[in-house]
């Protein structure tokens, strides 16, 4: 076990082994503890080809890494002394309830797998961050990650009236919408072609008060989704995933977990090949249709659904013996996982066009992946089994 | 070897076995020489799921697979009895000449490995189709693909108008731009690390008059391209490549190499990461500023050029020793290749997005990829050779 840890920890990386390591207590947080500038020379050295890849993206405000995991990413002012109804309120909530989910979720994969997440911080100088966690290699997982992040950026009218049906546009001199986002988003693909891939995301977004217009518009919504995607269909795995779906749901409207499990069907849908790219679960975005606290109440059930739903799928599955055959047909599955995320999924193509932090957008994607061509599963197989229920989803309650 | 070859050919895959050899001579064509009532069946039996994912992409007239290869893909009125001036003239010489490369490039690559290639000929009823011939897992390439297609469609106004400065739109009732598009196009993986990914590309456009509009602007363009993909370079491979792209373009314009080598650098820039998927070549695109049979002339010269450019580089490279680090750079680099073709060449988004053959397209992706969080080559290793290379393209002449 030891060995197979060490595998990651002593691959060839951008940052100084000082950075790896978690801080032992959450230490008083400023913006200007960065990266000390002893470890500033020898990253500089080793890391320049990495660096300039983010120079390439206009209009990005490059990041900064940390030498320790923030308090907060938020800014100072929307943290500090927040009262209940003031508007940041429901930003400081999001994010430590984001935060407490991350410590947990890692802590069960931890568990399980017996190797550790490796941890990434980092910040922008004008506001926004990320804390990216990856476990890559392990016993159990090829590659498990788990991310939170906040963003603030500006966004086109368009983006805006796309996304609420608010009258009135708060947009700044520049014409743009400026915008808060923050958010949770994990994938965890583990080793055995058994054992499914988990993916989850969960994320707040508010329009900011354009400066200086006081009592201008501004909106909000909640978005996410917790979706399974195994290479072999277990019709009790499949049940057990959507019931915690459905149960998380059902205990804010019982209209809400059929609503949202289409949802995530049309939205997983690799449109080329006419199949999604598992066997779903639950997707929703630009929810506002009721009161904050209780969408936030209820996108905080869902995330703590997450271990519930997915662990007791790797307990029982991760150590099943398979053959070769098998771990092919996953690889496939796979390159369908990538075909999905860079050619579809909204959050990596704006992320990868806008200049988020590539190796957390990109952390999605599986350590390994098969393109075979003109693959197709005989009809009857286990394999032909998942094909079908990917392209004619199923109601598995 | 035998066994080797024997892989691709029991894998399980959409069509039955009859499908698969070639016929023994040029048959006489016609589009209703389509596949036999007794092949149909077992076809549709064993390939629904196939067959389910073209149905759900819009717009599509359905490919249908012929058992023999089509002796033309160009509508009867185009290769029958046409003349010199007459407008489909270029059509049926273009169609030749990429037939003819696709018949010698897979017997260049068939005698370097042993293996052969499998041959799939697709046809539209109105119209147009394809022969892929894809030689899978064998002896010396992981995946190699040489297609030629012939395509009938439409444009909207806006990509007419980009691709030429013709003035006068020929729109049809539907208001968009009928066109003709014929070209071949080809990427080739190979096993060993040190032997380095070829991608060529050629191909000719012309806008259709519109139905009953006789005198209609016409307007017609080449474009197409050359580029070296290796996982390490060795700079006389590198000099040796891009010498042989320069020999073919000196014949016709001592401008040709600079202008179409920095057109090359600058389009397999894969954005979001600053650096290129390889060391690069020619490429070139709405060529149409001097006599079409000259550029005709040229882009036949680049096209024989792809043998003596690549299999020297094959035959010297394909046995050298290698360990597992090298290939798990190799596989890094794939990943790069994939996140290239999926989130920016053109033909792959615009073909994924507009009903091609699906199997066809994705062809280019490579057998097996990886994906490692942040990883990045130390300074002055082979690999961090590899990678500068792709940052900062140099001049190899």
């Amino acid at each position: 076990m030891a060995s197979r840890c060490e595998v990651f920890n002593s691959s060839a990386i951008c940052f100084p082994s000082s950075l790896l390591k978690k801080p032992s207590s959450h230490a008083a947080f400023s913006p200007r503890t960065l990266l000390a500038t002893n470890n500033g020379a020898r990253r500089r050295d080793s890391t320049r080809l990495c660096v300039v890849a983010m120079t390439t993206v206009e209009a990005i405000e490059q990041e900064q890494m940390m030498s320790e995991r923030p308090d907060t990413l938020l800014r100072d002012s929307e943290h500090e002394g927040s009262s209940a109804d003031a508007p940041s309120s429901m930003r400081a909530k999001f994010e430590k309830m984001i935060r407490k989910a991350q410590d947990e979720i890692c802590a069960a994969v931890e568990a399980v797998d017996g190797c550790s997440f490796r941890e990434d911080s980092w910040v922008r100088p004008g506001g926004g961050g990320g804390i990216s966690r990856v476990l890559q290699d392990g016993n159990v997982w090829e590659k498990a990650g788990v991310n939170v992040s906040v963003v603030y950026g500006t966004m086109p009218p368009e983006a805006y009236r796309a996304a609420t049906s608010t009258s009135g546009i708060p947009v700044n001199k520049a014409g743009r919408v400026p915008f808060f986002a923050s958010g949770i988003s994990s994938v965890m693909h583990p080793k055995n072609p058994f054992a499914p891939t988990v993916h989850f995301n969960y994320r707040y977004f508010e329009t900011d008060a354009p400066e200086g217009v006081s009592g201008a518009p501004r909106a909000w919504w909640f978005g996410g989704g917790t979706d399974l995607t195994p290479s072999y269909v277990f019709d009790e795995d499949a049940k057990h995933f959507h019931q915690i779906q459905k149960e998380a749901c059902d205990k804010f409207d019982p209209e809400f977990y059929p609503r949202f499990k289409k949802w995530c069907d049309d939205y997983f849908l690799i449109k080329h090949r006419g199949e999604r790219r598992g066997i779903g679960g639950i997707f929703f975005d630009d929810l506002n249709d009721r009161d904050p606290d209780e969408i936030f109440a209820f996108a905080s059930e869902c995330t703590n659904s997450v271990i519930p739903a997915y662990i007791p799928l790797i307990d029982k599955r991760k150590d099943t013996p398979f053959e070769s055959k098998h771990k092919a047909w996953q690889q496939i599955r796979r390159g369908r996982y990538v075909e999905f995320n860079l050619v579809y999924d909204r959050g990596t193509t704006f992320g990868l066009r806008t200049g988020g932090r590539i190796e957390s957008i990109l952390m999605s994607l599986p350590l390994t992946a098969r393109w075979e061509y003109d693959h197709c599963p005989q009809e009857g197989t286990e394999e032909w089994k998942l094909l079908d229920a990917c392209k004619n989803p199923k109601e598995w309650l």
